[in-house]
């Protein structure tokens, strides 16, 4: 059965997974303490051109979200997103558990606009009763968003400028950070991200790794005795030398970009085909989702060959889902995929 | 200077005031142990025609939100509210800061729609991410509602049964209900809502008293020890004899009732005032809240002789400012402001 | 029946009934942005010789506790208390939910000895595993204890000279504070106390007041956006002039003390009619709290007569009892207790 | 440098490595919905003999406690411990963070007497106050213990029957539960403990595997929607299968307890020569922990050739040291030590 379920369906890439055989050879300190992710560390601080970036692993995505939004969010304020950001719908409430409103804007194909976000603080401020609401304490954006869509630089650039006058940090959710930057016609480097962004995270479960997330605080900004709080999150793995073997791997030689980048074409190799075959895709995206509504017949007699993922019911009689290619996508699945679409 | 800015302006009804220096003549038990609680209690359940009623006394709106959505909604759900609801905007985040996300519906004109409520219920449970996301877990309402409007009893009665399929509690705010079970038009007792809510509250903050809401499980439901729930969220008075002694006047004579309806009969003149005088009213309501949208040289003449309260920002010209009566505006009170429309 | 049961069976002092009832005929804005609280402000400010005060006023102990407290902490630490503390003891975990674990050290009578606070400390950052654990955040005592004891002046300052070594504020718990400040042998004063805390109450709902309790920030400390924070934890009060009113009151001609003096004056001679007739005082205590060991005929004996307040099993055979006098305890009142012993 | 510091400092026991290695050749959906997790589920229902059991896989020991504890727990209650228990020491604070106070219990060289807790509950409930108070909600001991003591069968049984006595669940933190169930003169099994615990966990992380904890619930007793509240503490892993790989190897030819005995065999040599040449052992204890109070010339005489743990200051001239075998000792390495000793 051909798989294009999503993109966490591979355990690791095959120099990921080395990685870790190979660290069971030496006994390392626990916590995050050891040689390996130091290693890894300096191996992000490099990649993104930022020698005081502060970097830390932690090990899945909504668990990243929740302890950096609660950690970056000033304790009477709430973090705003869009309303299909991933911590307003798909966390379970992760972060309101740890205390704080989910402040929400319309997504343009899951895109935050900067110009709404100020409008937004504006009002805010100019409410005679703000004081008895949530503050805008912080901003949240995906990169690649939900909807596979993806910032321009001059994008982030606005939305940090903004987030800024209203003294909020920028935080970029990169769970898929690896297809957003190799994407076709994307003009954003990690570098860029580094000195726009006032944190980040470089997304490993998406992106070759078995599990695991890099954050990156770029602006000597890391929430006071962090590795408290993300122990008082539960969040602190023991073995941190398993996250950083990975990382210290997917930094070499540039792993991590190139294994994203081969998602990247093989989304638009299925995309063109979708075209060619007069499909109707739900967005125009160019990284490694593709959401594309279909009818029921379609999906039944899809649904036999491959799994695809469910997104959302369009109206009565189509459906939206998803094709999700990874950094394990191979050629021939491509192939076998276009051929029954 | 004439005052239409709120409904909590005046210390307390003079009954009320009358029961609390009487009440000094006595020592009473704490926590609300005591006998004047218990009477008061008693005629509560009378005037719902609820035997089973359980009644507790809390001090103010926000502290009965907090305290009744988070002991009644499962831990991994959520309160359901229009947008407009007091909980999702005017309470500082005090409802996430017990770990519930607040889930909205649009509203209109304040009000939830039992069929929007029921649609979005049928797509939670029909998308097939439905675990990671945060469940329907209560049904918040307010009666009257933040935009002086009221469901009628088969309105509620539809929420109700909606709430229900869905195995959530219903909930009334009535931080205002003497207004709305008083308003022209009205057709809702309070028998009634003790039959349709699985609890309520019936505000004495905005309706005679110096503070105090008391809180009705109408259903043998009372949240499981619910005294040291109150207590874990700070909101257990000790002298809760104060709050017996209040609402014991105010169920006495049917003061609570009496005194509310006054607030109504002065909207309603004023609103006939506006009317007459070519005043855009924002919305169409009966209660003691009256919102009308005024251009700026209008709220500017009017500032120098009667304060009112700003809303929102209608347009680049136009702001909503509310004119708000109570239990003890006077007939005189609404001469002068007529005069001054 | 008699009561010494506890010292917040009594509604009000008259002067502040009256001061309620005065602010009866006008009308005030809300949430204490009222002129009342402005001048009971200004009262509290001169009384404590501390021009820069800021003070804020809540309704009850265990939630000012809880606000202070979470809002004084930072969120990977703990508050440091006597295991005899309020806030560990009978506050349901009030500040357990707002995140916070409360860390304790025995208690001396129900004091904290800075010495021990000290040690505390120190083994902790000499812990190699300390950022596993949770930092001391704060300090909190209470004055007079939750025994009826009270700390000197140099105990106080000892106790802040190691709190602030730490990084760490002290917070004092003044809910009987009148208690402590007029007690025989007293050297504190309200000044004394501005200088000595970082934050301390003045509690009015066991000495005079209705409810309400007057925060009082001393190092221009406040939390930022307090009145948000206030109103997230479910505290503020719609009707805040209510408070203003009564603290006015308490702060006119030296009320607050003077009445909270009678209280001491009756338990002295309680205290020396228990010591006469050979009872068994459970602490030695100069306050309103009177505790003493009785056996069980004796206190069946009394249980006709008197209320007081159970505090713990001693043995199997005894009990400690609580004699709590109040402002309002009249000469009368004692006298029949002291026949009754 | 050798190493005996802790039991989590060696990756994973080669047949875990294969069994993910392996697991990189197929695709699997996400979240724990996969067939290598269905198979560990089946194995560990085997092993323990409980064909209800319910069994879900956690990343880590904290959070395992986290969530646990924080669902099983009433809102309004606390967990009991002794007072070395994990939860109350080295969390950080993640039960208070999840909103429930540590109750806690002396301990017996790291043990529960199931007598104190009756007491502590019988004192609980027999206080006048009790409603104000905490209420113990669940009981949580570790097997073996954080000094590396045992429970007897018998005492946990003892220990289930007073928790339901009160209406508590017993959970049983099996963070070293291998070390425990292998352990000379160890009488408890699987079976007994699926029998005895309403809740426990099969610790992976420090017993073969790269990380990963399995819950076993044991009485139909999960928490509703436990998915949901896995993910809402941040705490659900997207490659769940690669925890299904893990404990599918573990559970496969008795691996698991295999493994386990290794450490305790290398223990047991390493205490009787410790024992021989006169060292001080803290506490008597047969597992993987061996605590042993030194003097500092032998401490830094040893920290020049094996690193161990530091535990805490005994008094001003010693140290408690913690010597810590795991699955991985080998004898080689056991005599290296034992010849430094």
């Amino acid at each position: 059965m051909l798989s294009f379920e999503n993109d966490y369906s591979r355990a690791a890439h095959p120099s990921v997974l080395n990685a870790v055989v190979r660290a069971n050879e030496h006994l390392y300190s626990g916590y995050g303490s050891d040689e390996l992710t130091a290693q890894a560390k300096a191996k992000i601080r490099e990649a993104c051109d930022c020698p005081d970036a502060d970097v830390w692993f932690l090990v899945g995505g909504t668990q990243t979200n929740q302890v950096v939004i609660d950690t970056i969010t000033p304790v009477y304020a709430g973090v705003v997103t869009v309303t299909s950001g991933h911590p307003n719908v798909h966390e379970a409430g992760a972060i309101e558990f740890s205390g704080h409103k989910v402040l929400t804007l319309p997504h343009h194909n899951g895109k935050m606009d900067a110009n709404e976000l100020d409008e937004f603080c504006k009002t805010f401020y100019a409410d005679g009763n703000y004081e008895h609401m949530v503050f805008p304490g912080c901003v949240y954006v995906s990169q690649s968003t939900e909807y596979g869509t993806m910032y321009s630089k001059a994008e982030l650039e606005a939305l940090a400028k903004v987030a800024h006058r209203y003294d909020m940090p920028l935080f970029v959710d990169g769970a898929r950070l690896g297809y957003a930057l190799t994407a076709t016609g994307s003009n954003l480097t990690l570098p860029d991200l580094a000195r726009i962004a006032d944190v980040f995270y470089i997304g490993g479960t998406k992106v070759g790794a078995l599990f695991g997330e890099a954050v990156v605080f770029t602006k000597n900004n890391t929430p006071k005795h962090f590795l408290t709080q993300i122990k008082q999150h539960g969040a602190l793995l023991a073995k941190g030398f398993v996250l950083g073997a990975q990382f210290d791997a997917l930094f070499t030689d540039n792993l991590y970009l190139n294994i994203a980048r081969n998602a990247n074409v093989a989304a638009d190799r299925i995309r063109e085909a979708l075209k060619a075959k007069g499909y109707q895709l739900t967005f125009e995206a160019p990284t490694n989702q593709i959401f594309v509504t279909l009818d029921q017949p379609t999906i039944d007699r899809l649904a036999q060959h491959v799994k695809l993922g469910f997104t959302e019911k369009a109206d009565d009689t189509h459906t939206v889902m998803r094709i999700c290619t990874s950094w394990s996508t191979t050629e021939e699945e491509v192939n076998q995929l276009i051929e029954l679409l």
